[in-house]
């Protein structure tokens, strides 16, 4: 059975003393996330991921979602139970405005709580996840009495949440919606429709269910302009709060799926159900997309959640198995074989992991900070600012994150050798579990071509030219800090490519947009290596700060850091001229097969 | 469904115009292999893969195997009537001596055969692979006497075979193993012990099981130096070759694991159970590694066999979906979206996917050519020099083609979406199956310490220079060549990468050998992609000499070869600079963290 111990010890050096969240103490929320604070609540949603959610993970994997003859979905042994802990807890509210029942703290503490329930339980995790997603999308966009009708009992966790966009002919290119919306005369819709891949759709954790859904009405433009959202709540609320009666919809059935079978996937059939409007007519899929961006920074954190849990057991794994000796002679004598991990081979795998781990649960608290500071900031240059670094990184950590996660987890799961393989171990569980990451809240493709197509052209580059100039001054700055160049050097060879590769685009792929599909997630993943490298320069500079500082006993971890960072540039970074390689041979080999030849 | 359609004609030009095996008429049965003959094998092969092996795949997934209260095991329904083909058909025996009863056809022909098979259903075509497996260390280390009882009904199929080499304590380093042998007067053995991971171990497909099994004779050296092979049927054959008494030997369970459900994966309990000795005493890891080649080479062919049907049915999706517009202006005006194919992220990854296996390919035949001229010609020169090649090829095909047959896999999957995650598709289990062809038959980190740490110092580096003279000879012959420049220039570099790499473990690693350890992984692929891109030049001036013999028809499949194998050049080979870069950072920062550091 595979344990897990949440990274408090990680995420506290982030926030204290590489991010210095003491600096934002002004800004509304910051300042009950006092050091204490933060700690307190890190060890209490540890304590909760590691004892109660990671002993769940295998039994949901292994029983999954259950849909009874009356449309009902029983979810795993364990899960109702876990959920009221966490409706108690009250943390679905934590970063929600104290006006609906939140505790109003910074957004980083809801993410890094997401992150340690992601690692014990991906499937359970979801459940209040889609549910913060849902508030947020109610929270910008609801009118006053949605709000007030739904966020109370959304925050609190009484009620769940889900999203509602793929229809079977359409996933990516939500223009061809088809589930009909009709107004009612009291400004209610009855909506019909079918809906597949509903995530959390229909379960028994909760009193009731509110579906913010996609549709089309009656009349509206063709295509992506006329598309609005609505809620449709599975159980309808009375004046008074209270629920009243069915509404017209249902779990058709739940999909047979790779993983995360704790998480009900639903067929959702829409029949006439009730609904109301959120945001203006037509304007859903903008109101949709101001919700993106948070939900897939969550799902990059998934990615990275899992590829944790799966390196610490890999790393207990290879501390614990004797198998061979090591090449530099036998370390273990008494033994009749070495620990695996005195292997190399053994080691580059850890080590790789380890080292984007730490990097982009960096890259997650400094996005998920400037996240907070978009929504907080009395400074307009400062949340534009925020809101430029959200929209231009939302995308990297999307894409690159699952897609390294899984990577990652595939590479710990291999640690365990055939034992990787057999289901009691959970590895194999880990790596099914991983892979939807890639998939949802946008398919990875998708990611780079919006960072390419859109976020990098984006008000003249100005996102981009500011990413550049940050990293630009770190290097300057540091750069000739003696103890700072082998971080420094590796980092601006790195942003070279970065900056060939966007000049590249610029000169050759505005006539010919195909240069740059067939280049975007190179990009991408050439600007995740980067923002990893950024992270580790940071993380290096504030490690050293700290062991001059003396070290407050963390001289181990710090020198570790130091270790990992140096690894990362040495063996993961070079990756980036490949990249570079790649985007410059242009589309032409790519597109030049007939359809036909395939 | 997934469907699958085998790459005959691929298979043809790989024969015939690459390595035109019309040369080797001269060796025993390869003048039985005449185009024609070949054709209609393949064909044979490819009907039966297409229309049998294929609707069995997924019924194999979800049913798995049954272990029996008797500890008998039942295959899912239509893996025996498949089987009874197969063994009609002479399948298994078509690469065996015609004296046991096989055809005496070369081996790339059983290859191929397999590749087919593996793509259809891998889970079923490892009983015959396994099989023959055992027929090769029984033909090159059987006594007369065993000879002439098992490898008859074995090259039949009547009687199928397993390899148990595993123990619960020891997978890699099999110095450890604990299962005892003890001598009786007549000259057999008893066996007692547990063995874990024996696939095939139990099942009802063949009326007989012949277990080659690793144990330690009581008073045998400790280590490897004191293990020996031995031969243990399922049930005893009589004196007549009638089957008589049950052995002392029986599956305690299956495991439960990630994919592969099809196959009966056992833990086999041997209580006593009599067995005979096959080579001599002590020297049974020796035997085992004489077979290792073609079983490493057959499971690099899996990877590489999962990849391909799983393009297939990326493509097949792509041209079918439709979603989007293309970036250079809609193609099928005439439908609400063009199919995803015109987008070129599609493209990338099919292109990139396609171009790895046309060479994976061709590596395999070549390879497999290797092994026949090994075995069969009657210059001594020419079986060294074949013997050299299929050592240094071997874990390079097997690590480096289920890797990237596995990453393939999973960017086929992605193709789908959000749909590649659901059972029903296809996609996912093609995942799960690929995925333990990474673990099996040495786990890949065990390839790459056997590539560098065995195979390129053997014989003062021999094979490798003989590898080296020869990729040097063809870049010189066609370099200046008009129209293979595109193809040699990009090989000339890698090769030079790869030139580099070996120079810096020879200074670098003698001394230290963790930096050949450090760096064995990423040398593997390095060598890989050289062996690719070598493939690719060969297939390219095939292609074009034969666009320039007016192409017989095969215009169209030619052009797309030069495509693809430009593509490959392009935006797959790049990739050898990393790894270079990767190997020369040396071993020091993923070193040095003491184990109590992770």
């Amino acid at each position: 059975m595979p344990t897990y111990k949440a990274p408090v010890d990680d995420v506290l050096f982030l926030l204290n003393d590489v991010f210095h969240i003491e600096r934002y103490a002004n800004l509304p929320g910051f300042a009950d996330a006092s050091p204490d604070i933060v700690e307190a609540i890190l060890g209490e949603a540890a304590k909760f991921s590691e004892d109660v959610l990671t002993p769940l993970n295998r039994v949901g994997d292994i029983e999954g979602c259950t849909r009874n003859a009356d449309g009902s979905v029983t979810a795993p042994k364990g899960f109702k139970e876990a959920f009221r802990t966490i409706v108690e807890g009250g943390w679905i509210g934590i970063s929600a405005p104290t006006e609906f029942g939140g505790q109003g703290l910074p957004m980083f503490m809801t993410q890094q709580v997401n992150e340690f329930m992601s690692s014990a339980n991906l499937a359970f995790a979801m459940y209040p996840g889609l549910t913060q997603g849902a508030i947020a999308a109610l929270l910008v966009h609801g009118s006053p009495e949605l709000k007030k009708t739904y966020l109370p009992k959304m925050v609190a966790g009484e009620w769940t949440g889900t999203m509602n966009l793929t229809e079977p002919h359409c996933g990516t290119d939500l223009g061809m919606i088809r589930t009909k919306a009709v107004k009612q005369a009291d400004g209610s819709y009855k909506i019909t429709g079918t809906k597949i891949f509903i995530s959390a759709g229909e379960h028994d954790l909760s009193e009731n269910i509110v579906h913010l859904v996609l549709a089309r009405i009656e009349g509206a433009p063709e295509g992506t302009r006329g598309i609005s959202l609505f809620v449709a709540p599975k159980i309808l609320p009375n004046a008074d709060g209270s629920l009243g009666a069915r509404n017209a919809l249902s779990c058709g059935s739940l999909e047979e799926k790779m993983g995360i079978h704790g998480n009900a996937t639903c067929v959702m059939n829409y029949d006439g159900a009730t609904a109301w409007l959120v945001a203006e007519e037509n304007r859903g899929l903008h109101a949709m997309f101001t919700m993106m961006n948070e939900a897939r920074l969550a799902v990059g954190l998934q990615g990275l959640a899992i590829s944790e849990v799966a390196y610490q057991n890999a790393v207990a794994y290879a501390k614990e198995r004797l198998q061979g000796r090591a090449l530099s002679g036998a370390k273990s004598k008494d033994k009749p074989a070495d620990p695996i991990i005195v292997h190399p081979d053994v080691r580059r795998t850890l080590m790789t992991i380890r080292s984007i781990n730490e990097a982009g649960r960096a890259l997650v608290v400094w996005t998920a900070l400037a996240s907070d500071l978009h929504h907080r900031s009395p400074d307009e240059k400062t949340r534009q600012a925020a809101e430029d670094h959200m929209g231009l990184l939302t995308p990297v950590i999307k894409g690159v994150l699952t897609d390294v996660g899984f990577n990652n987890t595939v590479m710990a799961q291999q640690m365990f050798g055939g034992h990787g393989y057999i289901a009691e171990h959970g590895m194999e569980q880990f790596v099914r579990d991983a892979r939807i990451t890639m998939m949802y809240e946008g398919a990875n493709g998708i990611q780079a071509l919006d960072l390419v197509g859109r976020k990098l052209p984006k008000d003249g580059g100005r996102a981009l030219q500011a990413f550049f100039g940050e990293v630009q001054g770190f290097i300057k700055e540091h750069g000739s800090d003696d103890g700072m160049k082998v971080f420094a050097e590796p980092l601006s060879k790195a942003l070279g490519h970065l900056e060939q590769a966007t000049m590249w685009f610029m000169q050759n792929a505005i006539a010919k947009p195909d240069n740059a599909g067939a280049g975007s997630t190179d990009y991408m993943h050439l600007f995740g290596l980067v923002a990893l490298g950024y992270m580790w320069c940071r993380m290096a500079a504030a490690a050293q700060s700290k062991l001059k500082a003396g070290g407050n006993g963390a001289a181990e971890r710090m020198n570790a850091k130091l270790v990992t960072g140096r690894f990362f540039m040495e063996r993961v970074l070079p990756e980036t001229g490949a990249h570079l390689a790649r985007i410059q041979a242009g589309a032409a080999s790519t597109m030049e097969l007939p359809a036909e030849a395939f």
